[in-house]
Order: structure tokens, then C-alpha cells, then sequence
């Protein structure tokens, strides 16, 4: 069991996001699709990754487009970021997961992102997302505007920030966690046999 | 042709200077050690990685446990950490790159760092380091002591800030850089094959 915490609007959740569901059914590992609210989590924190850093933020824009290209990903330049001003994408993607099309509609948003450079949360994006996955736009964003999907969103968001996440995409397996893209395939070789044994003690 | 950027006061060129030169070798890339004061280019890019963060600083040493344990290098929990306070690890790294025993010394002092607990430029590390590299403490000391080595570490700092490097680890391959160790088979990939072309241009 792997739980995959992403954000729509989280740049390296979209490497993560189009590699997992295959890697987890080739690894035979199960997986949960939960969407959080990093950036609420990150503005607790003061984690201010990409703010303020042109020369970081750059390297990030190069570094997805080498990884896209070794994963036979999309990449169409830097699309428009930050993006989901008001989490509608998030809402989105929480009540797919909610209804169990968590990966059909992540892997949709992404790609438009990337691809076609449909901002999430942004315009008509969400519409034409789900157009494209056969779901009807309005009544999709009317049940995703529920009480009960925020409540949602809450919960998962303290359960990452109860596990220790504090940034997305991240992987867990029980209380183990990972963080990045780039510790996919670490994290799925630890949902089938763990290389270690209980956690260290907490720094003070 | 690799070249590869570190502090020998951080965590995570612990894993890539002991896995670099193995892997190099098998690649049939030349590499080049090269030191640099990567403490000077965060404080001027305000990029405090782990300051104040202690969710993300606890991560990171479960993170290097974990990496350390799939690569089978020695860890012993937690290390001191921030060292080498007046860089004098960093001088006696810098004057081991300009004699061509740039690897030996690097390695030395990362396994005392790590495995001993043999804090980098505090109390008699360098003197232990040194004679286990059957080097005379005192008279390399001296030697490091010298403005040569010093200005050959701010030019090598600057030609890290020319690249737009702002961590450690960091490779380079001619202008493509890479951060971080995750990134170290990457850019051994790129140096025998670049798979894109010129970089993107850069982001406002």
C-alpha cells in the first residue's frame, strides 16, 4: 500500500502524477490517490521553496524538462505557475478520489497543465477537463463545491501534516514518508520490503 | 567530462562524494573535485534550505539513513551539523583538489564526518584526517593557509555562482547543471549522451 499525496497545482506532482499508476501495477503495490493542500502546510512552515529565487526557480523549469523527456513525458515549456488560485482543481481532484476516478482526473489535469498549457483552477480548465474524461462540467463542480469535500480536504491535509509532509508531491507507506519525484521508485521498492527498520528519534 | 561542486560541511555530498568516484570510473567520465563555498551563495540567495524548518531538517537525516543504507555506505545516526565554522576544511579540500588529492581527502573526511562523528573543521578532525592519509597535519595545514587557497576558493565560488549553482551537491556538465546526489546518475547519463538540446531560456 502506497499513499501518493499530490497537489493539482504542485510542479513535480506532474512527473509523479503520469509515472505512479503504471510503476505501482508493474511493482504490484496498491495505491491511494490523496490530494492535500501543501500550500497551506508550506505557508504554516514558512517554506517558501521557489519565492524569491529566480535561479532556482529556473533550474526547476530545466531539471522537469529533462526528467519529462527520460520518462517519455510531455513538456511544452514552463506552463503558468502558481495556478489554482482558489482549489477548485484541488476540490476537483479530491472528489474524484472521493468517487474512485482520483487517477483518471489528476492524470488529465496534469497533462493539460503540461501540455497544453490549460492552467488548473484557471478559466475554463476545469470544464474542459472533464469534458475530455466524459463527466458533465457543471454538475461535476457542483458536487465538488460540497461541504463534504472541504471537510475532506481538511482531513487529508492534517494527515499529511500528522505524517510529517511538508511538500508535494510525497510518497507514504504507513509513517514512512518520501519526498519528490525522485523518490518514486525508492518508495515503491519500500512498500514491498522495507531496508530498514523503525524510524530515528526525532531531531530536537 | 563531470564536475562536481561541494562543501565539505554538507549532508547530502556525503552520499555523492563516496558513490561519485566509483561511478565515474564505470562510466568512463572524467571527473573534476571541486570545492566551493556553498554557504556564501545560499546566504546571498537567502536560501535558508533547512533553517527553522525541523520537520523538513528530520527528514532529511531519515532521507540520507535511508540512501546511505541502499548504497551501503557507513551511518552512524545524526551527525553534528552545521560544521567546518571557518572553513578550514574547506581550505584543506581546496588545496587537496589543486595537488590531485582532491578524492582521498574529500572521502577521508566525509567517512570521519559520518561514520565517526569527526566533525568537519572542529576541534582535531583535520589533524586526524590528514595523518590517516599519512599527510603531515601541521605542514598541510600551512599550506592551506595560503592566499592561493583562498582565491582559488573564491573563483571556484564564483564560477559555481556563473552556473547558476545554488546547493551542494552540484554537477556540471559544460553549462548543464544538475543539484542534488539523486541527480548524480543523470548527470554521469548527460555527460556520456545529452538527451535535449540548448536550454530553455531563461524565466523572468
Amino acid at each position: 500500500m502506497l499513499d501518493f499525496f499530490f497537489f493539482p497545482g504542485s510542479t513535480y506532482s506532474y512527473l509523479a502524477a503520469l509515472r505512479i499508476g503504471g510503476l505501482a501495477r508493474a511493482a504490484g503495490v496498491t495505491l491511494r490517490w490523496r490530494p492535500f493542500d501543501v500550500r497551506a502546510i508550506m505557508t504554516e512552515m514558512d517554506n517558501r521553496f521557489l519565492a524569491g529565487k529566480p535561479v532556482k526557480y529556473r533550474y526547476m523549469w530545466r531539471d522537469i524538462e529533462r526528467r519529462a523527456a527520460r520518462h517519455g513525458l510531455p513538456w511544452n515549456g514552463p506552463p503558468q505557475h502558481p495556478v489554482d488560485p482558489e482549489r477548485e482543481a484541488l476540490r476537483l481532484a479530491t472528489l474524484a478520489a472521493m468517487e474512485g476516478w482520483g487517477e483518471d482526473f489528476a492524470a488529465a489535469s496534469f497533462r493539460a497543465w503540461f501540455a497544453e498549457h490549460r492552467s488548473p483552477g484557471i478559466g475554463d480548465t476545469s470544464a474542459h477537463v472533464l469534458a475530455g474524461l466524459g463527466r458533465d462540467p457543471a454538475g461535476t463542480l457542483a458536487r465538488a463545491a460540497a461541504p463534504e469535500v472541504s471537510a475532506r480536504i481538511e482531513a487529508e491535509t492534517a494527515a499529511a501534516r500528522r505524517l510529517g509532509i511538508f511538500g508535494a508531491p510525497s510518497f507514504a507507506v504507513g509513517e514512512e514518508i518520501f519526498w519528490g519525484d525522485d523518490r518514486l521508485e525508492e518508495a515503491l521498492d519500500w512498500a514491498r520490503r522495507p531496508w530498514l527498520g523503525t524510524p530515528i528519534a526525532p531531531v530536537p
